[in-house]
């Protein structure tokens, strides 16, 4: 069975208070959603809804480093104006997610302040009106070490599990797969931003036919924790 | 427009000389590829075909130990039996691609010694069947630092873009983007691997409707110069 992946078109500038169901739900129109369907929303969008925005004060840059500064936990590295940072959700990214794409002059955007709440309210808003289950994935785009160009990522889920756990499950030989740890909603994430495109205002995606692991997943499921983390 | 992924599946066992191609031809039957299609196949396959595969000899931990080594030009971290090494290719990995799992009792599977060899080869051969316009990615499995589980990437590629340049695009503000460098090839292969599945012995899918950019990348165009590397 294919799967298949649609752009949901149409959703313009987003405001503070704007919720983002009903945003989708206009957007999508005749699209009705159908039982397993996972919507990917760029976290955005969420954020500019729920007003985790900035006004820049004063000198952009020094603003900007400030704001990133608020926003973590830890500096995990600094190279020039580059900052890897970790948020206090516990994602290790650049500049702690503060963006100034794709947002209103002389502002920033934050990562939402709970990315899981902010995917489980779209969730549950969706099945009320369609009357079906589906699953959320709130995704940024995030760089990583050792590969050029940056991938999107699940940073908020409700409904979709974060990381498929393989272990006892044995390959064709009967041989017990060495890989066991797949990165579900990170692979959906990514595969959602193939439709998107930053440039091009489409903030969100319906994968539809997916027939993976559906246990109800945290963000944080897919933080590597410190002590495992040969990298930190 | 929607993308849509379908499984190629009835790959059966590959061993040394088997074409890849005629395989996948075998395989998709009635589902003849159209121009655009882009079809992912996982390294595994491809490395058996081109007899990239060894015979375990002695002790099996020692000999991947050896082995491993012998794959790698250089070691970035080893935490017990745990290696993450850097290929000759560039590739920075666990294990330097030895994998132990699908694959004949008595013997581990290495990396294709040129991916994107490998994938030229397919995508020459695959459009001179069907007389249209394909790309092919030659996928991996990818640990990566600070997140949890793994996601497919692309180590071969033919007539795909590895990393798409967004550089001097604006956004809907007339801001140009923060991010500019896009790992297409790399979200490309995490979403043919949702339909993959370790575990089920399907090792390939085509994608069908994506309208992203066609340079015709190298599996290198993925891989952060060490210079550029903040984590090495």
């Amino acid at each position: 069975m294919s799967l298949e992946i649609t752009p949901i078109e149409g959703i313009g500038a987003v405001a503070q208070g704007d919720e983002i169901s009903d945003l989708l739900i206009e957007a999508l129109g005749s699209y009705e959603l159908e039982n397993n369907d996972i919507v990917v929303v760029t976290h955005k969008i969420v954020s500019k809804a729920e007003g985790a925005v900035v006004v820049i004060e004063g000198d952009e840059e020094a603003f900007k480093r400030d704001i990133v500064e608020s926003q973590s936990v830890s500096i995990v590295r600094r190279r020039g104006d580059l900052i890897i940072a970790e948020t206090k959700h516990g994602f290790v990214c650049a500049n702690a997610g503060v963006d100034r794409s794709n947002t209103a002059e002389g502002t920033m955007v934050l990562l939402p302040e709970d990315p899981d709440r902010s995917a489980h309210r779209i969730r549950v808003r969706l099945q009320n009106h369609y009357g079906v289950e589906v699953g959320v994935i709130v995704s940024d785009t995030f760089g990583r070490p050792f590969r050029r160009g940056l991938t999107d990522v699940a940073i908020g889920i409700s409904g979709v599990t974060g990381v498929a756990d393989l272990k006892g499950t044995v390959d064709w030989s009967g041989r017990e797969l060495e890989v066991t740890e797949i990165a579900v909603a990170d692979e959906l994430a990514a595969a959602a931003d193939l439709v998107m495109g930053k440039a091009d205002g489409i903030p969100a995606a319906v994968i539809r036919g997916w027939i993976g692991p559906r246990a109800d997943g945290k963000g944080r499921d897919l933080i590597r924790p410190v002590e495992e983390d040969l990298f930190r």
